[in-house]
């Protein structure tokens, strides 16, 4: 059972709501003597961190990372590693204004967790949403910074390909783009485009969805499991498990239902490096068991549900009433989801290649 | 750890392979008490029983399931019930025809997973597809049998709504003709249609894909918890575990990636019977626990890979070569899904079921 | 959660009553490659196996072992071999005679679990314990002798050291011995004296305790790991898991509570194969983690509960009532608990092996 | 997998080094709507923690513990209560004299986890033990006494039974002279004699062992599952987990070995308020079960490692060498033990609630 939990060999226990004092999360099962330091983990956290611009919330996080255990100086070596310890790692809040949420204490906002939580614990932690906040993906991204290095030779990159309507022209795709536009797209024009669109958007105090792919370079064969330890089970529930994702698929995904069994075979020829493939509409998976190729899934985020135009709910004590959400909010919240998404797959990997080696060796 | 295992309070491990002896499973932590017979079981396995049109594999399995553990005549009510002790179901294989496979022993079928079970394994049952065969959900479809009795008054069906390209028109949609058709499909217009439709296919060796919706009625609000046990994670784990599945979505899924907050926002109303929602783009899920609301799925199917059609592929050795893949097979493998779906489904709430009563009584 | 799982990465799911249909098991995590034959299985089963001596149950099992799954003939070496899927075990039971036990369906028997299943379920077999059955262990037995083939160069043995308040003399000790007496004592005098001893028991229709210890020799040292996966604590869990076991202890176990801190302290000495201990009071485990040393564990079984002497305790009615048991039962069910043993031990250090190789590769 | 999580569904997992910035643990499945505030853990730490006399080490911890998330104020009752979030604790390290510990850096310390640590990981925390220390026991204390809230009507004492050979009297049990003297020993006059004994002990640089007994009345019938969720099974991991454990045993426990059939029974008779047991050496468990009688069970706990009397060892280079430690130690490291086995068990219990809650329901 694992509430709170995500991983079987490399697990990470994340906790901390928006408004407490702290968020964090322990990283349990990583190997030990991975060189690791606050700097590898905080340069994922700055690319994830909001209020960097106009397009994400504007709550002011350091975001700053402590590592309170599991790592030391090597005796030898003088760099810090990992010791095979559980990783606690601890981020302060320090941007709370719990005042923002006063006015949605009492009812429950449409799209969001308020009604669910209060239906199942008959108490919900309405600042800010807390426990159900994006917030607590930051204690993912530092998980993930940790997996990355759990994997070497593996490369785990994550771009959003679709906001709205509008998808990106794959031809234009370049991951140099990504870092360049506040939306982590790899299509340049259609970022440009993208700009004007979200502050449209914006300015309405409305919201809009997303689509993100995510790509793993380098994952060997043979990763993975049948029945239940499948690469992309583990993947759909990583992904499916980020706040406000409601599709997750694998290649080819939902276009694999319109295919001949022609059009959908990766056709395979042999190479002096080993067998290849000659397409991947796989997404580098079959029967759950990585093919060499690149891992490839892609999710959709709904919009933000919190929104200015005033919306019809009911309130605790049962009666009609409407909402509008002031608060510090992203008018596409599937911005922040790309790091997440890095984050989530590459721990993904981490665990099983520690399944993989533990059950066949090498 | 879970390889064959899913479920959490509530756990089906199942074994077997295509090929082999027999299939079946353990279902372990039953409530005990639930009146339950091989009958009820019977009675889901023969849906899913190949050979009943011509639109399935004509393999011809009894699928005749025993109870082998985990149940007892009641001593004062004289119905057999569960006991509280693992309930173990077998399925002996009858109609294995072990030579129709002995020509790809040697070859990986693109779009199977050959070629990612030998380079895992260092071996592969190449009767059948061993594991990795849809034989496999047969076991599933058992367990679902003893789920859906854990959850009286919520049910759980699941229909064909696309076939290739070819959608449903959802205004046709009538769960009484889901059992009239070999497809379960609920708009008898489009049955018609697909009967042609795949026979085509079928005549051409080749195969299509599909899109099935599941739906559960009647689960109560409040059952799912955060973060990484969300109802909506593993019921997407859950279905992109059944074999050939490449995406899953909950409610709108990747259609809300194109809305805006207002246009996705399930506004709220207060009622006698409680609050009620005006909509349902959420498939009944937020902030990964259930609203009251129907919980509504959707999960792709790529098409058969078994096809007639030579394919370039290359073989143990490392040449290249062709396979076309004569067996016995389905042309649309989405039809089997349908059933195995549902038990899935059921399976997943009858796990929350127990979770949530034992976190939060009642 | 695991009700009826043991085992982490080299998980086994046993299920089964006493007097059902059949028995068995499901071994889910076996690496692939590792031969494996009916015979390994069941050389195991006939040590454990009832009714051969006059000082274990009459029941007369033939106890013999299917393999359902998980195994095949390798194409090129033509050895049945691990496939690295699940591997179902099936034992039939063929001597059940459910009549004995009517006469007890409404008592509890003290000493047993019917009191307590009756509790927790709301009903219990009754017929011969059930599921609470020593007869469930068989299924242990055989799922330890494939635990045997996977950690090659550990030989797991077990003996019985003490019976009523009888000790063997530890001077005495003899391995070979253990094969050549029904109470598998390595004190060859000793296993003379309690053939006369039990033979009293037996012939007064009482039952006697006694205690057995488990060596395992040829485990590495770095097996293991803080703080809830420690060697000894997988190794406690599993031999308390045991039917009628009372008491678990490591090394010198609770000789150590009289001990000063120089008495207990096992010094070491560099050696040309790397450092060496001067003793073990330890058992082979500090810290939760194997020192290469023989791990060494021993347990208390309690006498058997089912006797003829009539004792004391109430009907399902709630009456005061009297209950002698008649049936087949074990004078000293110590006796059928050494192979059992063995077998747990076995998978403990199966599953260590596989996570250890995991988290530290190698 | 659990390296270091204990619980299925109270689960807690704790980190931290002994000489690192802090140490703490993440409670995760705690039923919402538990009064919960710092000082009521505060409360059980404080009877763990060291430097309170001569016979604890005299490290000085403040052992001051801040909740960093799960609890909020109600909203209407305005006490602190949990939300059902994990709730995370954080116990700074303030006096950790990391000097201390440098001669030994490089030396394996006899009966310590020094050798086995390094011989796992390739690296060890020297300073104090890191992970393997005992403070990391201060985290479990913290959960239990959060477990203890989630199990009202049960109470869990623990008491020092034994110390070096000499066993208190048990007709001078007084669980109230249990907090009046420094050793948890319910017996007033052993507890004098203890002071003398310890003192010698202490003055010699030498240290002792102990056995420790644990009573958890108020336990309701029926909690605990076969076979590989017994609650004796759970207890006897959950207590050898802690560290210096050698033995762990239930109610009578390795006394049983000894006795017949008809002296083991717990024979009942029948009362106004169900069923009765007119003895109890079961220690409160039949079958993996609970009895509704106490919940007994006892521990050995070895002598500290850590002594001033030289010591064969060899160093980390392979060369022979001595080793005193000179650090600050416990002379009976079984003292500090009694806390730590309440919580344990608190936790063990509340676990099981959780679980027959949800299995059974009610």
């Amino acid at each position: 059972m694992s509430f709170n939990t995500f991983g079987h060999m490399f697990r990470v226990t994340t906790f901390g709501e928006s408004h407490g004092v702290a968020i964090g999360c322990v990283v349990d099962g990583c190997p030990p003597l991975i060189a690791l330091t606050e700097a590898d983990i905080q340069r994922d956290l700055d690319r994830r961190r909001p209020g960097q611009s106009r397009f994400t919330t504007q709550r002011q996080e350091a975001d700053q990372v402590k590592i309170l255990s599991g790592v030391m100086v090597h005796p030898q070596s003088g760099l810090q590693v990992t010791t095979g310890a559980p990783i606690a790692l601890l981020i302060e809040n320090t941007d709370q204004r719990s005042k923002d949420y006063s006015e949605i204490k009492d009812k429950f906002r449409p799209g969001h967790a308020d009604f669910t939580y209060e239906a199942k614990y008959g108490i919900r932690d309405y600042r800010g949403g807390g426990r159900s906040s994006a917030r607590e993906t930051a204690t993912r991204v530092a998980a993930g910074a940790i997996a990355r290095k759990v994997v070497p030779g593996i490369t785990v990159r994550a771009a959003l390909v679709q906001m709205g309507p509008h998808q990106i022209d794959r031809d234009n795709w370049d991951w140099e783009e990504v870092g360049n536009n506040p939306f982590f797209c790899p299509d340049k024009d259609k970022a440009k485009f993208f700009e004007d669109y979200l502050d449209g958007i914006r300015k309405n105090g409305s919201s809009i969805g997303a689509v993100i792919e995510v790509v793993a370079d380098g994952v060997p064969a043979g990763w993975g499991a049948p029945i239940y330890a499948k690469l992309d089970t583990d993947i759909a529930a990583a992904l499916m498990s980020i706040n406000a994702v409601k599709g997750v698929e694998i290649g080819d995904g939902f276009a694999t239902a319109a295919l001949t069994g022609e059009q959908n075979a990766d056709e395979m020829r042999a190479g002096n490096d080993g067998p290849s493939f000659l397409s991947n509409h796989a997404g580098g998976i079959l029967g759950g068991i990585s093919t060499g190729q690149p891992v490839v899934a892609r999710f959709a985020v709904k919009p933000t549900s919190s929104i200015l135009a005033p919306r019809k709910t009911v309130d605790r004590d049962g009666h009609d009433t409407d909402i509008l959400t002031k608060g510090r909010h992203d008018p596409c919240v599937g911005i922040r989801a790309v790091s997440v998404a890095e984050a989530m797959v590459a721990c993904v990997l981490a665990d099983h290649l520690i399944r993989h080696r533990g059950q066949i060796g090498g």
